[in-house]
């Protein structure tokens, strides 16, 4: 083996201007890829965010990490018997995880049974990491506590795809992975006209024949966007995240309406995994990036992390935003393509 | 903004002994992660390679890239009539196509209606690039020709998440999107428990257990794999590729069986996005990486980029096969995170 | 076993005033159901249509019938081969198919490599017939020639779950299977207001919010609709049809405009698959619904199936526009249940 | 309107030996269905219970019933914090449903939001009945108590498709709606061999190639079974229930291990939908089904559903062990389909 690195193209774009829960004022977001359109694309949505009072507001409605663990039993009945007594020492179960790290804290555990397979998803909160070590090694630690509990189950495997990590799959919007996030911008109609040389209408139509209709014709799997892979990429890349992650945060949806007083635009994303700490945050780029979008700061356990995940929202706005103004007129998206890239 | 690169720890692997309808013989690999235990995890699979005789078997069975437009007619009718003189005049549009590019030749239209929406999904082969970009020029320039038809059509968006791209779809596996490849080995049962510390049996049950049935809980989407989207995100990141498209390149099935002769072991990785030229292809460390991965040589048209994609997805399989095997035991994913990490 | 028959209450609703390349004027359709408010609620959407000039709309625009079988071979390199050479004797196929029925005739072959598995998935045209029979048929008779050829391949499964029947899949609605229809209708705004008790904008906001955005939430696959479920079964069970059939007839999409004229609203059925010939349509209270839907008339092959489809997916639309009507009026669909329940 | 009956061909079929945590001993089961190859195929798996010491065990592990309203608020920050008052005021919440039905419980609600849209999924258990009824009804009371609390929200819709009612989701497998029942045998290798013609092994491999892997290239959805939706459909039909809800019945499981003692083979199926009282119950054939299943005796509320759920299940699985066992011979089930409709 031999070592080095791989640069990657990198700007900061920007500042965006921010509201929320979780993050206030403009910040610069750094975007790494080999994609460079990119950065005038997001570029012209955190222009429109300085713009509009208020800019972005992003909204984290909830948090957590999830691993799931299989166990196998005998048959169905046994698997029920075995997860009825676990659920009744969930108080032990939660120290055992507590045991482990100060941040971690199994917040509750989900099951499901087919045929003699018990499949037990566990979710914790994680502080400012975004905690797939955590989850892991308490799932190793919960694991060891339950058989040895002499339920009738045995090992199966310390993650059983219920979890799930860097699959498309439904049960992460659902039951919750990461962050979940809702950034959304009310956008005046002149802004619209004069900044994104569109309408309202047009993009409102647009977000329901495209990316709603469209990516159910598609076989799409709770996603309805145009493009969110791509910003979140950029600052996973940038940010030191296991950037594989972006494979269910692509799952999300873009919403929009018109409205007398503009655009109202949103993009919810359900399971934003990014964290400020643990594997990858202490390579120096990286920590120069954390400072730089103010993620380094002296904050409750895990509003550095979530502040990074409001900040993301953001720029998965700011670029959905344009890519589909831009996708209204005929022509435009490649054109913006071939100038930029010469 | 202010323009830097972003620096991803890599390391080259292998090599892996690989053969095939794209590529014979050794081949190292180079992965850019943050995540560093899938070095020593994807060697682990690369080191079985070159015990078994053949190596890793790798076949390319299928190659294109999608765009899809959307058009609007007045209503369904309208729609059928307009999409049945499209049909009627598909050669014509070949000739649209094959005039834009010598390496773009259209292969297929695929339509689908919806009310008095009408989405064409155009595939395109197209030589050694990816092709997103061909792709979308190729589309507007069908557009602009199907348009001047005067079919009762006008434009809807130049891409209608038909495609689709980056994101977690059905649609990508069924009609093709990238380079299909299957990546399959027969590992003898000695190598089985001495290099990867368990059975045939055990992993094929795993496989079962793990990949199709939690998969299928979680509510996957043509998906059952443990963790493709790592390996994919290493080897796209070093070789320049959009990265982003490991959303949709993370859609596979691993399938084992045992044998009397060992265990078979397969990745079916149905839209591989990879090219060997265009955008990001040109940075002088993914050309370095490209001429040690002997994708800069002088092939048929094409040749060079399903070369990639075969070495893709044998990747894929070494670090598949590797995980797998440990969680097939009882804490060792942790502990060798734990030692790798430290 | 002792045999008996259960009664199910139907009714006769409409006339619905149809149009479209299957069926013209005015039809009843018999819809037999326990959930009798179903019969009101069809029977408004029917007042609509005709009230309507051309009343509702309905485009067939495909038509097959498929069975996937499963062979197995030894490699994916096996696998290809063989595929390879199948492709090459496709007219072989079509012979071995015409051999049977005069009525089946081999349209396509669509093969998936999964390791060393080969799925082939047949599509017939079947006359008048659903098909089910038909193509296990055709499928038996394929498997025998193509095992004789010695390829390499044995026997898997003559049906191997990528056909897809009575399975939510998304490979019938993006490869075809029975028949594609969609209904539209476009309503003068009076109308809309008169009698449905709402307005254009209302319903077409409906439609994104629920169906669309809603159905993307609950992870819905290739469906965006209230209940087309329920209208499909009525009909189906009155028509003799295979009623299990309804679980991917169910998954359609509804999409709606709001214009100037009035409310655009369609409903697009990408796989219905009903029969006028076959099992279950020689019972008489079958044989009689029949005739009276003008199913039994002297037309070219196919066309009284057609004529079917056409009535049924006109009928989902009556249920489905009268629904969604009522639910943008709060507590309209409790107060109408409850009091037709008693 | 014209009033009549549709007549099904209907056979009681078994006994069917069954024990497990809602019914124990010999019950003959209805279907109903115009497919009566059905009814052999159903006997054959009720004999094979009846040779097998305890028969099919099935487990009822879950049960609820649910309905999803939808919201509008200004934004997400608005919904936001509409959600979080709601879930301060769950208790009141709940007495608004008992002050409803004896039989009506709150048991949970889980929400989402989308941009400004609030999803509110409310999940009851609801004894006897299915509940379809009762959870509108309940919906209904808590839009408007909800409403009447000004939280800035408006009225979206009663039901917003994330409940989900017949329709193929992932949300009902991952939150539960119906029962939830896992059915499962364990049949000696030499009854395998006598009575099904096959072995553990080749039924095992089947349920991995088929309905595991085939069912994940089809696309399909939280779904990997045969065929669950024929027997559903013979058994609601024949029972009053409301058939259409097959649709999201036909989701679920088969999972298969040989074992040294003989073949395990299970039907997992999350979210069946079946009652005993309410619509469709009270009509004589119904009447009389219910009693001779044993589904009229005097038990704790929801023990006659719960019966009736862990009959349905043990049902499925006689049909779907008996078609894979055939599938395993090459042409066993043309030539059992030809000389049953003969």
């Amino acid at each position: 083996m031999s070592a080095s690195t791989t640069p990657i193209p990198t700007r900061w774009v920007g500042p965006l201007h921010l509201s929320g829960n979780a993050v206030e004022g403009p910040v610069e977001v750094p975007l790494a890829t080999y994609e460079t359109p990119l950065w005038p694309s997001v570029g012209r949505g955190a222009k429109i965010s300085r713009l509009v009072e208020g800019g972005i507001h992003a909204q984290v409605v909830g948090e957590r990490m999830t691993r799931s663990s299989l166990f196998v039993a005998r048959d169905a009945a046994g698997a029920h018997r075995a997860v009825t007594a676990i659920r009744g020492r969930f108080a032990e179960l939660q120290e055992v995880v507590a045991g482990q790290s100060r941040f971690a804290r199994l917040e509750e555990i989900h099951e499901e049974i087919v045929g003699n397979l018990l499949y037990l998803r566990f979710a914790l909160t994680t502080g400012d990491a975004s905690g797939h070590n955590m989850v892991t090694q308490a799932a190793d630690a919960l694991m060891g506590t339950i058989l040895g509990w002499d339920l009738g189950l045995s090992y199966g495997s310390v993650s059983g795809n219920f979890c799930s990590d860097k699959k498309a799959t439904a049960v992460n919007g659902i039951l919750g992975r990461g962050k979940h996030v809702i950034a959304d911008i009310l956008i005046p109609h002149d802004i619209v006209e004069t900044h994104l040389r569109t309408t309202a209408a047009q993009v409102t139509e647009l977000v329901v024949q495209k990316n709603l209709v469209g990516s159910t014709i598609a076989g799409a799997l709770r996603s309805a966007n145009a493009h969110y892979a791509n910003m979140l990429l950029g600052i996973y890349l940038a940010t030191g995240q296991d950037a594989a992650n972006i494979v269910e945060g692509s799952q999300g949806i873009t919403y929009a309406e018109t409205r007398e007083e503009g655009l109202y635009f949103s993009c919810s994303l359900p399971h934003l995994i990014v964290g400020t700490v643990g594997n990858g945050k202490n390579l120096p780029a990286v920590e120069e990036a954390m400072v730089r979008l103010g993620c380094r700061e002296d904050r409750e356990p895990g509003g550095n992390a979530r502040r990074l995940a409001a900040i993301t929202a953001a720029t998965v706005l700011c670029g959905e935003l344009s890519l589909l103004a831009a996708q209204t007129n005929p022509g435009e998206l490649m054109r913006a393509h071939v100038a930029l890239e010469r």
